[in-house]
């Protein structure tokens, strides 16, 4: 089965982070850890201590964002999963031997100073998911 | 603020379980808790560990079920996410004093013997969250 895979956040597309601080932070208590705008990446990222993991709001900064993309095809709402994994580029070769398909064949670099890659959803039930490694201490 | 929410589950529509039991238990190695129908919400449940929580494959058993409605309408994927407080009718108190839409202003008995209650998706950017209290032991 190869190394654990540990789910570690939650991603939600939204339109506007600030709005709905007013209920993910104000209505439900939880707190804020980090709010950044990620240029490279095209969106502007709200990180939230939800007890168990993190829940990350994400907001297109432009038209041709990956998440403006989404919220026009799907609206508003959950948007992936990510687990952190030990060893990515092993759990990448483990998933293409097991016919799934990769968004990302090589992992890239993620917002979180770690190795990221993205299952393509059609592969686990349109369901994206994150694979993501932090750097070594 | 009130009581804590505590993440306890992510529910997925899916089509079939066990279908997607080859990816999330046999690819991903998440063990399988349960797996059973709950004929009077319409649906067959499985429950997979995933560490940290828990994710609930959720499959439609008839035609009018919600879970059938939500595919046709989105596709399968990720539904809902589940909460566990402390006091659910002061939860939903409080919720509906900050001027959330409740879809049960009262529980109602969830799948795991516990009190449940959604929030309506318009009121957290289309999100469906699921408040659930576990029985007083």
């Amino acid at each position: 089965m190869g190394s654990v895979m540990r789910l570690e956040h939650i991603g939600i597309a939204v339109k506007s982070i600030e709005e709905h601080l007013m209920i993910w932070r104000d209505v439900f208590g939880f707190r804020v850890e980090m709010i950044r705008e990620i240029p490279e990446q095209k969106v502007k990222v709200a990180m939230l201590d939800a007890g168990t993991l993190t829940i990350e709001l994400l907001e297109p900064l432009t038209t041709d964002s990956t998440i403006q993309k989404f919220i026009e095809r799907r609206g508003e709402g959950l948007h992936h999963l990510s687990f952190e994994v030990d060893d990515i580029e092993k759990k990448i070769e483990e998933f293409k031997n097991q016919n799934l398909k990769m968004i990302d064949e090589v992992p890239r670099k993620g917002a979180h100073a770690s190795k990221i890659a993205f299952i393509h959803p059609s592969s686990v039930g349109s369901v994206l998911i994150e694979l993501s490694q932090k750097d070594k201490k």
